[in-house]
């Protein structure tokens, strides 16, 4: 019931992401009233999907701590807890983030080894995909917590993005050993001496992010916030410029209907729908927050999303990997708990 | 002597700024053998130059401490001396970014009322021109350093930018007042309080800084530097995906050509060039860094910022609306010394 136009957008989506992945089951969580008509007018979705009936939901604006506390009954909760009884392999919600995720560590709470969720999205590079997390759920870091991250993003792009030996980078100021805050300092030294099934090349810098020069960029909450939102506002504030260079003048305007189909295949390279889906890493449990403006094209994705991590083990191979770490995480571990 | 291609580079900006601004003076201060030949060509700059001779240089690669113990008869350290003997109004330097802050910092000292300098940019907006500080001087700041940025800011917007009164905002997770770490927090308060000539919007987010949606904005220089760097990125990886989109086919070239005059047009107008000069803000002198791969035309950008602020009194102001912070500011200022 989540995001601007529910529950019309999220059948649109299963619509689609069915023809794509036909093994995958529905369990749609909300106001049957308003559910079972659209699955009425698709019949090849209602074969595979199945309505949990209540009226309650969580608005947009409602505050995390309310709720977590008075949203019991409310779909998004409801949703969460099939995946905790192991009804459903994996949540997918275009709803409220900060209630999404509280009440996720909730219900799922996180899984061993992990002390933090950490909100994780992957996006076009120049090279290819690449993911970077965490993007806003924890503020403050200490080293123990990236590193948990870099564990979780590599576990991700190998899991999701399909890249064997992903490449892990921690995000600073400099590529020198010696730049930076203490935390991400001895990120970078408790993560050189672990034995992950992925790359660990050191420092990278915010260009980095876009260049792609590694599949997995860590950081803290704050600074990933707010470099996705920095990234994400250049790309409208290139594309407004574009567009008034095209419409600057009639024969630019033509220029523009020539070049079109090719610009139009840009776009489809960089559509946002394409990567919609913040995923909520470290939980014990699958869960995939949708961007509540985009449409049922875009929600199909964040739904492959949540299929593909049910598919690969993703849970598991988070758990694997942390018992990688090794000796110098453990006491980087203990002095962080001290 | 800094830059990848001094002293002509240099010399060459110098040529350029002349034109627009001939009532500045140059004092050159580099080895006299290899300016002169190039001064010797260009008699109108060498009617308002003078030449102060070192052999001695500060190399790119130099650490900012071991220069600024062995490179006191460094071209870049006779330039700063100039400064702050009086002889010079401004100083600008395409060399070595953290000897440039470390130098500046020991022989000019902080402004009254300034307790730690910050580097700050100018770009392009969707609405006009914005600044942006710290971008990497100061990786972790209280409350005191935030609202002291918006201080340097708010004076830099309107002596610099022409901006009769700027709109300043702390870069943080979200526009809400409980958002974000207690230093941005605390400034917020602060800044609500004051009676500055610019006006306090609030708390803006990574988006809004190509949004152009303040004048100033505001943070950490851990932040501003991922968020700086961030954006250049995009803008890279968009004029990649545009130059590939333009070269897919035959008849998408011939569209280029069509629009080339207005995609030029776009190129000038978010021309680094023109953007070119990082200003270190807050030292009792005007200290301009340009981008040492620059050429004299994005030189010339960095010795025109440093004319405005020279010839708009900016330090003068600066001192004048640390004066306006008032009672909150006093006791945050306290409480942060505490």
């Amino acid at each position: 019931m989540g995001g601007d136009n529910a529950p019309e957008m999220i059948i649109r989506g299963a619509s689609i992401a069915r023809v794509r992945m036909p093994e995958v089951h529905y369990l749609m969580v909300g106001d049957e009233s308003r559910i079972a008509p659209l699955l009425e007018k698709d019949p090849d979705l209602a074969a595979v999907s199945s309505i949990r009936h209540t009226e309650d939901l969580i608005s947009s604006g409602e505050k995390p701590a309310v709720a977590l506390r008075s949203g019991r009954n409310s779909s998004m909760r409801l949703a969460i807890n099939a995946v905790a009884d192991g009804e459903a392999a994996s949540v997918v919600s275009a709803g409220n983030t900060g209630a999404l995720m509280a009440i996720a560590k909730f219900v799922l709470k996180t899984l061993p080894g992990i002390d933090r969720p950490a909100i994780t999205a992957f996006y076009p590079t120049r090279k290819g995909e690449a993911c970077m997390l965490d993007l806003g759920a924890n503020l403050q870091c200490d080293a123990k917590n990236l590193v948990q991250f870099a564990v979780m993003g590599e576990v991700f792009a190998r899991t999701v993005l399909g890249i064997g030996t992903p490449t892990i980078g921690l995000l600073n100021v400099g590529v020198e050993e010696l730049k930076g805050h203490e935390e991400i300092r001895e990120a970078s030294a408790i993560l050189r001496s672990t034995d992950l099934p992925g790359e660990f090349v050191g420092f990278v810098e915010g260009d980095d992010i876009a260049a792609g020069t590694v599949d997995v960029v860590v950081t803290d909450g704050f600074t990933g916030n707010v470099a996705l939102k920095t990234a994400e506002g250049m790309i409208k504030l290139y594309a407004g410029f574009l567009k008034d260079a095209f419409r600057g003048s009639l024969i630019a305007r033509l220029g523009y209907l020539l070049a079109k189909r090719e610009i139009t295949n840009l776009r489809t390279r960089t559509d946002p729908r394409r990567y919609n889906g913040a995923m909520l890493l470290g939980l014990n449990g699958i869960v995939v927050k949708s961007h509540g403006g985009t449409d049922g094209f875009g929600f199909a994705s964040a739904i492959e999303v949540a299929a593909d991590m049910a598919t690969h083990q993703f849970l598991q191979k988070i758990t694997d990997d942390i018992d990688l770490l090794g000796e110098d995480y453990a006491q980087g571990a203990k002095k962080a708990a001290d």
